[in-house]
């Protein structure tokens, strides 16, 4: 047997998993700060509802991992949460509306590996289903801005709605208004060039693509005006949603190019990005879906649905910096010939972090210790340490070194 | 398609969740607050780890889930987190001593499925590698006795020591000591008579069982006296915990028939379980393992550890109860032909979890669904209201309306 781990999975040392918990307990608060549950659902799932008609579709059918359980029944592990959260839903009717959940889960997916794709990731999805009001988008965009708040990450978000994308395919004369927005979804790789050799590729006349662009140059809502149904509505639906953030004094940048390639979303959709360029990939990104659940579950019966997703493995190499000086330990005793494990259990019990010599080392090797582990605080204790009811309490990052009481330090450790 | 999960796995809704993520967040804050770092491994290993010699052994190999991916590697479920750990620390020769890792995740066997047994379950493990020093237990015992503590589940830890009960089998002249102990672990089980008469069958003269139970009739370390060098070593382990743990003001249970069936077990075991004798199983337990890493790994090298595990489903059940009153969300604003988004966020900002109405449902049917969410405070606002700058807050458990101020409105709450 060689000592490897299967291709394509990670493990994370604690350093990377403080990090990666400190960025979910950030999301968490948040998603609770908003009214939105917690829930869980399992892992493996069956094989014919993973692959069922509406669910994720035929391409990531071919990366989902399948096998059998003894009966010899046909398994497979979930590759995204929303297609369980329907199943769930579906399988609970009764379910009181609006259903606000989260889930902070792993995926699967076995694809090619390349840099920064894995084949079991997380996904952080905050979902409301049950209505169509603008004011779900609205609360999922207050989501979105206090945990980049929270996370200290200057974002910009960019919203558009598939209804006025809709529209202006519409308007512009364009018949396969689907594959059109395929082409324009592009627009910020390709440039406006290289989507208009594509739409002229795809069969569309060129004036037609004009058209087209003089809508999505517009930069304000107002300015873009349509005859469609479907283009009007997806504008009142985009200049509700803009009033309610402006009220809120969330920022958002109007971006009617902004389509996003699944084909489940049916109105708003949004993607955030940080304001530092060098950072290309949305951060979060989701959108309405209305039809999906209802389609999925096959009842007839309608729900509307929107939903944010937070990309954990993309915030984790953003913030990758910080992990080098994240610890969970407080502080670190370091006994000289005494025992102190109830001056231990005196600082956990105000509030501190408390680790404890248990190698019988010297002060030398453990300060290594306690320093590689980027712990900020060493605590030594001598019998005359004992004997005058105090303890030597050294600021590891500052290097300086005071002899106080107890009760002092854990003072000192927590205002820190 | 049937909507249908899986056998065997469950769906957490957001009630049972919310139990969960409050028992995982106390063991973890506990964890943490005696020098305990996260870390995560994959819940995908290669089959050849998971089926390795010192692994997990025959019988869990027949319940493990076992798959290929698309490059027809041999892949499976981890059953359990030790052996993913064992590879870990084979695979980072470097790694710091003692490495005291957590770990509260998932884990999969493809059993039959009765009451009490999932095929997916969670295993939340705490672990010290690097060190025989008895403070490892200690720190183990203390993180128990706190944990249980702040879960309000008054427990009773009993602990004992494979050497000593080894040493016990060669002081009353038993010579397949492994095939005895199976026995005496089933005390509880089978009684003093049931254990006489299986161990009669297994061949073993009635005067070296009567020999046994004199010994392990005692309650009190001190009343063993034992001729071989494996029991006094094992009884000098046991005095110097019970002496720590009297410092530390843990209670404990000396119970010299304890085993824990595991094979790995070298030195102290513990199991730990409910004052209240309706729980029947131990809701956490472990023991030392001093040689299982060095021959899983295969090195020559040694990794003295030793574990604790708490069992997440048993905890679940016992504090099921709770259940039904845990909300995270604390308020509820129902506007009355208003917009409240900016009370809400004021909410928020002082620390209130806060959900509002974006139904545009009327008062009492928005009530029903705060009752049915255990939410605890509704806060009604309508344009009387606003133009006063004040809230009509309803204590849902009370049942008591008051009107005050947004700030008076969130110390209310807050303070509840």
């Amino acid at each position: 047997m060689e000592l490897k781990r299967a291709r394509g999975v990670r493990d994370f040392p604690p350093e990377k998993k403080i990090l990666r918990n400190w960025i979910t307990d950030v999301l968490r608060k948040n998603f609770e700060k908003h009214g939105f549950s917690p829930m869980e659902t399992p892992i493996i799932e069956r094989f014919d509802v993973l692959s069922a008609k509406y669910a994720g579709g035929e391409e990531i059918l071919k990366e989902t991992f399948r096998f059998k359980d003894q009966g010899d029944r046909d398994l497979a592990l979930r590759y995204d949460l929303t297609v369980p959260m329907c199943r769930y839903v579906g399988m609970n009717p009764k379910i009181k509306m609006p259903f606000k959940r989260y889930q902070i889960e792993r995926v699967f997916r076995d694809g090619p590996i390349k840099l920064g794709r894995y084949r079991e990731f997380w996904q952080c999805d905050v979902d409301i289903v049950g209505t169509g009001s603008m004011l779900a988008e609205t609360q999922l965009m207050e989501v979105a801005d206090d945990s980049f708040r929270d996370l200290g990450l200057p974002v910009t978000i960019r919203i558009n709605n598939r209804r006025l994308l809709n529209g202006i395919m519409v308007d512009s004369g364009i018949e396969d208004a689907e594959t059109a927005i395929l082409s324009i979804d592009k627009l910020e790789k390709l440039g406006k060039e290289g989507v208009k050799k594509e739409l002229s590729e795809k069969g569309i006349e060129p004036e037609k693509t004009e058209k087209v662009f003089s809508y999505i140059d517009n930069d304000k809502i107002d300015d873009i005006e349509l005859e469609s149904e479907e283009g009007q509505e997806g504008k009142r639906e985009l200049k509700e949603l803009f009033k309610n953030l402006d009220k809120a004094g969330i920022e958002y940048e109007f971006d009617p190019s902004l389509a996003r390639g699944l084909s489940y979303y049916t109105g708003t959709v949004y993607e955030v990005f940080l304001k530092d360029a060098k950072i290309k990939s949305a951060t979060a990104a989701g959108g309405r879906y209305d039809r999906m659940i209802g389609d999925f579950i096959g009842t007839g019966h309608e729900y509307p649905g929107v939903g944010l997703s937070f990309g954990l493995e993309v915030l984790s190499d953003i913030l990758e910096d910080k992990a080098e000086k994240i610890s969970v330990t407080d502080a670190f005793i370091i006994p000289i010939n005494t025992d102190c494990l109830s001056i231990a259990r005196q600082l956990r019990e105000k509030g501190i972090n408390t680790d404890i010599d248990i190698m019988g080392r010297g002060v030398s090797k453990n300060l290594k210790y306690v320093n590689a582990h980027s712990i900020p605080f060493a605590i030594i204790i001598g019998e005359e340490e004992i004997k005058k009811g105090v303890v030597k309490l050294k600021n590891m990052r500052e290097g300086s070194e005071e002899t106080l009481s107890v009760e002092k330090a854990a003072e000192r450790i927590r205002t820190s």
